[in-house]
């Protein structure tokens, strides 16, 4: 039977990292390559990116990227994909998804990519496929929703969206393409999950612009600080406005903030008097009430703006008590604690903090529970297949969609490395292809795996332990050195490494050293004694590491 | 001018880690002695206990310790205590607090402490102070309130409350006698500032049960398996008496909720039927429909029983598509990814999932701002300092009491290790104390520093390089072995390993080996050659120990 495989090579069971494949025949699209953070087992690691194993062996059939939009988890990932394996297909996207990614492939050095612009109804031929862009609301510009037709299935894909009624580009998601396309009858829906666990709708952006107004007023004499994510141009775009009607002028701080304006304000997403902005360097001599600083840290990122400014390693800003920071974001699970650090050192500051916690001054991006309710019900497809959001997400969304009447035989809980065939007749599982997480570490791609975390976790948590023990030709030990990092102080610990040179001497007893015995058993019997001396004496386990040196 | 002073050894601009010092001329009482959990920074540690040096420097003048309640971050560093020092002041609790800290002397193998139970309205002379226990509601029973006299101050110090107006156990907070209390004039509150971001009033312990209720009621064919902490002494109550009234039996899973349960049971702080228990082991036997299972785990915590069974790795509990777990409790600011995780392992096997996104199954222990106002207005303090809650915490708690008309000038915001002074005039801050975190690792209390810190997280971010490098009497380099841990794959990384071993070899070159150089010269040079080496070739920099080996 002629089908239609969708691949899930990421974005399904886990945050970050959303890729998906649709191949029909000898045609390869591919819809997002996003990249992940590292999660607290992966120390050292940088990024998180998809193994695209299943894409490099079918090099030959891909005839497309298409991105729904230019948050990183839906293209970090493209630029080692490309950087890696010389693929040359063209790239779809929005202006704005296009501008940020410019700024990838040059710092990565890639050149001659063949990217062209999509606008809403931009319709793509790409081998046996077509694909439509669909507008949607999302936390940053230029998001879309894909239709993708081949012969065999046509399926609504919903990227990352909400709906929002009084939206900032005052353009809704595009409702009436979306029911007009149903009509004709859409085969599978793949619809995001993040949201599923909030009951009703989210509010508008436009909400925090009122809210944020109120701020403005309530701080008249004082110098405000807004933190948010840098692609949040709308969000950006809202702060800019106020400061202008309360005449305060506007400086940016953080280096993704002026990347991201750069991007957007080049190809007009963005719109402002250069008049109101002022260099970041040059605010000292601007008066508190005459100043609104946007700066990136929304997340308590160690390196950030924000965090700096908090613990007073920023020069350009010090925080006084003539300060209203605004957190205008949400900490991602997993960033509480990092953001409630900065929180608690602002205030020690003498700073105001106004955060999520105590006023409305973020919204979130993606659909509430309603709202996915709304989509579905509209495109009222053949097939269902949650995406974008942890098992948790996946399996609520799927309990929804059949409390609404669907087929439950007619959904399926997608798994990273599945492949699933679809066409007009039947949805049905088929073999798994490789996929997963490759890890970026600096400059390497790939080349840290089990073994080397493992390794890393295990240092973390008792450090490690050298004894280096010199064997005379004659077959007597002649020297015993220690030497310790991250396991205990060294220096004031004199008796206890006395005793570890001690019990790593009693190792070799009756042992003729003359004979060459495998010095592997050697180094396991100090190995072996000297775990079971710390762990009884007390109680920890560093890594252990003898070295014999013979003389 | 004759003084009360109050010192904050922890307790305040943090969480966890209760203990506050009450000196007056030649008396000292203490208030709670707690541990905390080690933050991500501290990798490798097992729990932080206070610095309590001001307490050994006058340890003649201690007349007691006085605890609120039994939970680990106000008992938990009490047996480190009690053990290293050898104090032997009474120690005044609850029959709970006491049940629970028996268990912890045992296991610490401390004998001969001098206990004593307090109840509610008990009051204790200790030197100057008299100290009076003051029943207040929490999410663990047999917790006080303390009303602290001594000749020139009275001190209303909370513990950590609630006001529940449904208590399980049928008795609320004291406010009677906080309002007389309050009659005479208390000089200072301390109190609690944990929930003072949530808006309102905390819910009743009994709304849980309601809620729990319908769970059983929608879950008759099903497994129930119910996860929450083991100190919360009503709400495991609660389940209890549910299962008895759906005739379900009843089995107890994990270390601490047996701990608890054999303590509490003995002293009838929980009342069952012995016939309704069932051992974990034989759940087995039992009918899905027929069995409850109470549980830690309820923070997602690696070891523990719930999570176990989330990851199939728990022999006695496997969790099937006709379980229905229900996670009784709030994560823990932290603590959110892991129980994030174990709910996604149980989507994954097929559990229905019910936790604190999706319906009330858990109240906090922890008075809500409308709460806060009223013990405030009812207690009317000359002066006040709010504890218990990190720098955010503490100032919106003071910002509150300011608008509802406290002098600002009469309430002070405490740091650990601040000393200060208060009488019937006058309260301001003394000198400081030394103060901050002991970190326990394994059998060692306070051997692990800033310095060994520092290279865990070191190792664990790019794991290590050994060069042990062998130098001939002659003078020349005659081996060069590299041996990591933690850094590249030194298997599949031929080619580095060998160009690692070129740049130390390069690094001794134009040294004369024969002469006695400085070996920690030709150290510094291997390093600082091999950390440009690699931060140029592959952007990591692993802790690097080179190592001379003369021949």
């Amino acid at each position: 039977m002629d089908t239609l495989k969708v691949i899930f090579l990421g974005g399904v069971g886990e945050i970050g990292k959303n890729i998906t494949a649709f191949e029909y025949r000898n045609d390869i699209i591919v819809v997002d390559c996003g990249s992940a953070f590292p999660s607290i087992d992966m120390p050292g690691v940088d990024l998180v990116v998809p193994d695209v194993s299943y894409l490099i062996d079918n090099i030959h059939k891909i005839r497309g990227f298409f991105l729904t939009h230019g948050h990183e988890d839906h293209i970090g990932g493209l630029p080692y994909l490309l950087k890696q394996f010389g693929i040359h297909a063209p790239i779809y996207a929005s202006n704005l998804t296009l501008a940020l990614l410019e700024h990838k492939f040059k710092e990565h050095k890639i050149e001659n990519v063949n990217v062209n612009i999509a606008q809403k109804n931009t319709v793509i031929k790409a081998g046996a496929f077509s694909v439509e862009f669909i507008k949607v609301s999302h936390s940053i510009s230029g998001s879309f929703a894909l239709y993708i037709q081949c012969p065999v299935a046509k399926v609504f894909h919903t990227g990352d969206f909400k709906i929002d009624y009084n939206p900032i580009d005052g353009e809704m998601i595009d409702l009436r393409r979306i029911a007009e396309l149903s009509k004709k009858g859409i085969t599978l829906l793949l619809s995001e999950s993040t949201n599923i666990e909030r009951p009703g709708y989210s509010m508008s952006e436009s909400t925090v612009g009122k809210s944020l107004y109120n701020f403005f007023v309530q701080n008249t004499k004082r110098r405000l600080i807004v933190a948010t994510f840098a692609s949040n141009i709308h969000r950006i775009q809202q702060i800019i406005d106020l400061a202008q009607k309360f005449e305060r002028k506007v400086a940016f701080s953080g280096h993704s903030m002026h990347n991201v304006l750069e991007a957007a304000s080049k190809i007009g997403e963005i719109k402002y008097d250069k008049n109101q902005i002022v260099d970041l360097e040059k605010t000292k001599k601007i008066d508190d009430d005459k100043l609104v600083i946007i700066t990136t840290g929304s997340q308590g990122e160690p390196m950030s703006a924000l965090t700096r400014m908090a613990s007073g390693e920023f020069n350009k800003v010090k925080i006084t008590d003539n300060d209203t920071v605004i957190i205008s974001a949400s900490p991602i699970p997993g960033n509480e604690k990092l953001v409630y650090n900065v929180i608690n050192n602002l205030y020690q500051k003498g700073a105001k903090v106004i955060y999520e916690a105590l006023a409305d001054v973020h919204v979130s991006g993606h659909a509430f529970r309603e709202e996915l309710k709304l989509i579905y019900l509209l495109v009222k497809p053949k097939f269902f297949i949650p995406v974008h959001g942890e098992i948790r997400h996946l399996k609520q969304h799927m309990e929804m969609i059949a409390d609404l009447g669907h087929n439950p035989k007619h959904m399926l809980m997608p798994q990273v490395g599945n492949k699933i065939e679809v066409c007009s007749k039947f949805m049905k599982r088929s073999d798994n292809v490789t996929a997963g997480n490759v890890l970026v570490d600096g400059a390497g791609i790939g080349d840290v795996g089990a073994e080397v975390l493992r390794d890393r976790r295990r240092l973390s948590e008792d450090g490690m332990l050298l004894v280096i023990m010199g064997i005379e030709q004659g077959g007597t030990v002649s020297s015993v050195d220690v030497i310790t990092r991250g396991f205990i102080y060294a220096r004031e610990s004199v008796d206890l490494i006395e005793e570890i040179k001690r019990v790593s001497i009693n190792s070799v007893n009756g042992i003729d050293l003359k004979v060459q015995v495998d010095r592997e058993i050697l180094k396991n019997n100090i190995r072996k004694n000297l775990r079971n001396f710390l762990n009884k004496k007390i109680k920890r386990s560093p890594m252990i590491l003898p070295i014999i040196i013979e003389n």
